[in-house]
């Protein structure tokens, strides 16, 4: 058995987390750490562990030596700056690290200063780092040591984008990617006025249009995985909104091509990605992806749909925010770092 | 016209107000106040306003000495302490005041300070406050200086239990009263984490058990209304919950009698109660109240249900708790206060 | 005072216009139709109308020779087809109508018969008919007898394309489209599985992708006034989705242009316009739209977006699918039709 | 491994049954029936089992000969007359049930024939059913070839009653249960109009106020099993509530005794209870139930609030109304009936 830590246990990805891992077929959760509720039983604070026998520990406890003696690989689910602190320090223990964090996504790192408006303060860290989506770097992540869990929002882009591979040089413009998002996706339980239910309910928006910090993080993979890269500079235009429910995130990708491609060629791409992926499933023609296809589960739906002329097609993924787009994918790695089967824990 | 301010126009409660007043045929908004928004205009801050001509004042524009030049009214929609400091001055001065916070309306001084956690620092103001329910205190409301706005809740509940006049006497037990609101009703936007839109979506739950600010009030009118009092010593039994939306309030009111009521008997009295109130509405036998029917207007509806033996009934009410429930209830008292029509501007 | 009566008022659009010419300072409601209801106090049916004194007749009161004696107006908020057998007959009569659906709206036979499915069996009506969008056609909607109340999505997608006026033909590919529609625009009270309250909770998904029939409702438009016609055909890119919301429609529109567009051209061609339009807000810069600015009123409220290049920009606006998307409007154009100010009965 | 089969698949309960059984330890899922897709792969019709080797096949295949060699064990989650025609023939074959539908749940015939307007074509069948709540009648359950899976509504209703053992002799009036149900539970993927999300969404009601099904399915084991029984003939007050979300039950449960009853004996109860039931958990004191602490799980949460007297309690209990209140409870009962591990496959 692995034996894992969630610093940072008590948010959001890290209930999923726990949740997941104390099924895991070949990993045990050891350790769960909590600013918050350090000294408390996970079952006193969150009911629907009320079975698990663990209890909340302070976040150093990764930090003392004797960490390496109760983790083989500890999940980060906490903030940025805490993962730029953290991270190098559990690498150097010998602990494996898979960081949900923003901090080690992006090889730029004059583009990750600007938009996490923080100082990039683990360099080398952040040079071994392999990208977590093993759609795109499946070898990296079996072989590396920290792995960077990709943004929600990349992932349900991206999964949309990869299966073009060549065809993507025939792209006449960006891609177009108009993301909507479930809270929990968007902002969480952020003590604010922005995601008071009062706020949201019954509402919807577009927000950080043209800023979001998640476009880097496509066209970084974009650019090192499709020749869409040499053509176009691998820009993409990126529209974040807010839906008004809890999970999930919808992408609708606007292709344009310099010539109408035959739909047997696109289905063709698409169809034989969906193969070599344990996780993504394309449709049939005539059915539409839907976030009720993906909620609870670790999966990307995709479905395709071209115009008459065959210039324009619409992608459009779906993926859980929690689950493909941060905790499940975050699993998925551990698997392949671990050399366990890939679908472990997860279906 | 009458020439009306807000102070605390910024909040939900004042918000309704603007919206009601802007188009009232007998009364001018001329005065909005609000501490967070003051200087800026109306209609920058709030869009669905772009036609006002208003820009937000500080409050203290209520208790310089011009202020009896520019207002009859005052509507105080601020918290409770700032409530009882500005509602004396503004008496003083002339201006006959409804105020919207839970200061004015416990006539124990005791039980208000115990459930309010405030000290009571304005007892003339309170000694000569009219509890704004036109239902129970029509005339008393006329003749006031000051109204205080009844809650919510007292609202929905009182409605379904005044009716019952004579036949209060009897009862055989406390009515219990399983009342549901939606966010804005209970607790709003403040900016924690219990209204948070995650923590409110798909959930539900009740809060405050027995501890409740608004069961006194709602006794303290039952006693002084129905022979219920006498036998009963006017208690009631009071749930509050949190509904997953952003208005209104659903009560199920339970009420076991120690016979069998005959369905005429009961249908009489609250039929005939309903025929006497502008707002009171009363279903036919078979149809059930449902928040739809009141979001958005300033009606109550009430649906009547026996069981087979007669000695049990239910009575629904629904209400919005922005409208009846707040600020629409506000405007039929102003309406009272100064001898216009009662309906003038809300239907 | 101008007389008008509902055809098909029991539906969300009907009722949403027997709420509106209810308070109408210039126009009395004197006629209310429907199928379902015929006989039934309208009070009766929807408690929220409770004061008024109508009863639902059946349709066919509109074809009798003394429909005229009773309406100068009549609205039609009834299905495609009996659009189709009614409008004719009561243009004969002297009546002037407002058409809801959407049979007079395509000029182009050959397209219509395709998207709706339908025959084209009235081509003179549809000959007379005014597209009912103000903001294009306001001096042909003056002088109509007949018209074509525009559909919710190119109601929301063209007021955030019409400001562009000349500098469309600077557009370097199509406009795209990504709108959001709450439930009671795409779909409505349909009794089948789509629509059940378990379908759309908590879930979204586009539908229609590349075949909705307001796509050529959009083409036409813009090919009529802008000089975006000439240069690109007309075509748009336009992917409705289904929002987890009772009302709203939030248009996401992509626009890339040949050439850097200097801010202030942008946002001067944008103010300008709504400067002229009554029911049009721009919003300043860096404010966001969001669909509860617009639910319960007649506007349109744009938000402007450029990347730093200045060759793509998005252009966010919301309306509200029955107001300004459907009954709102066909108040607005009422007005116009009779000589009224613009904004009567709707602020 | 236990040999399983669900009869009507494809509906909400069906579908659960399917999600469990694929992943339980001791069983295995080998047929799976419905009517509409038959013929249908599970993971084409349900995108989320799209890892599921299944067809769909008709429901008669469950009444061949040769059904017995492939199932040890059928679910049934069909209509009510369904289960009336096809459990007697499967029981006949020595294959074991669990009939989720109400048809064998009321020993009563007449009240049965009554409250469902079926006949009881059943009788044999219906005598030899246990009723399959487990914290009622665990015993039976075991020796049982046929179960009666409970109503959700009486499942939440009745673990916060059980509890009460012999101090329900005490109680002074009848149990008032306020249940609220989200729409999984209550009407669920009907088509009409009463389910449509414009129906539900932003709204609330009650509804079959003193008739609903489930009342006389509550008295029926508060009779059977509590002293309740003989001093107040087991009639408890029940009114059923529609929550908009998709699942989840919350029972608010009024108890007024005839003495003040101390805070020791009434958390005693209740915890020894919760400390023999796997699937009940108490809240400490001052913790409040809610519905997000049960969805997805086959856990009650119990949360009890005492008036300042003692002599009024409130009793919330939560459940997921899909899981304790259907397929989970229904696996649980599986687990008594074949002599596994009661919560495999469960947690």
């Amino acid at each position: 058995m692995i034996r894992t830590a969630i610093i940072g246990a008590a948010g959001l990805s890290g209930q999923e987390l726990i949740r997941i891992l104390s099924h895991h077929p070949e990993a045990s959760l050891d350790v769960v750490t909590s600013t918050k509720y350090a000294g408390q039983r996970v079952g006193d604070v969150f009911p629907q562990f009320s079975r698990s026998n663990l209890t909340f520990q302070p976040n150093d406890v990764a930090l003392n030596g004797a960490a390496k003696d109760k983790m083989d690989l500890a999940f980060l689910a906490i903030p940025n700056q805490a993962s730029l602190d953290i991270a190098p320090k559990l690498l150097k223990q010998g602990i494996k690290v898979i960081d949900l964090s923003g901090v080690f996504r992006l090889k730029n790192v004059a583009v990750f200063e600007q938009r996490y408006a923080l100082k990039q303060t683990a360099p080398d860290a952040l040079k071994e780092a392999a990208f977590g989506l093993p759609e795109a770097y499946r070898e990296l992540i079996r072989a590396a040591r920290l792995v960077a869990n990709p943004g929600c929002y990349p992932t349900g882009a991206l999964i949309g984008l990869l299966p073009l591979g060549e065809l993507a040089a025939q792209l006449a413009a960006p891609p177009i990617i108009d993301a909507k998002s479930g809270v929990s996706g968007a902002g969480g339980r952020v003590e604010d006025e922005s995601t008071n239910f009062l706020s949201v309910n019954e509402n919807f928006k577009a927000y950080k249009v043209f800023s979001h910090q998640h476009q880097p993080e496509i066209e970084q993979v974009l650019e090192g995985t499709t020749p869409y890269r040499a053509a176009k500079q691998g820009a993409v235009i990126f529209t974040p909104h807010l839906l008004p429910i809890a999970r999930g995130i919808f992408s609708t990708i606007y292709l344009c091509f310099d010539r109408p491609m035959p739909r047997g060629e696109m289905w063709t791409a698409f169809a034989d990605f969906a193969a070599r992926e344990p996780f993504v499933k394309l449709l049939p023609d005539g059915k539409m992806a839907e976030l009720a296809m993906v909620q609870g589960n670790n999966d990307c739906v995709i479905s395709l749909h071209p115009d008459e002329t065959g210039k324009n097609w619409v992608v459009c993924t779906v993926i859980d925010n929690l689950l493909k787009g941060a905790s499940g994918q975050a699993v998925q790695n551990m698997n392949l770092m671990f050399g366990l089967e890939e679908t472990a824990g997860l279906v």
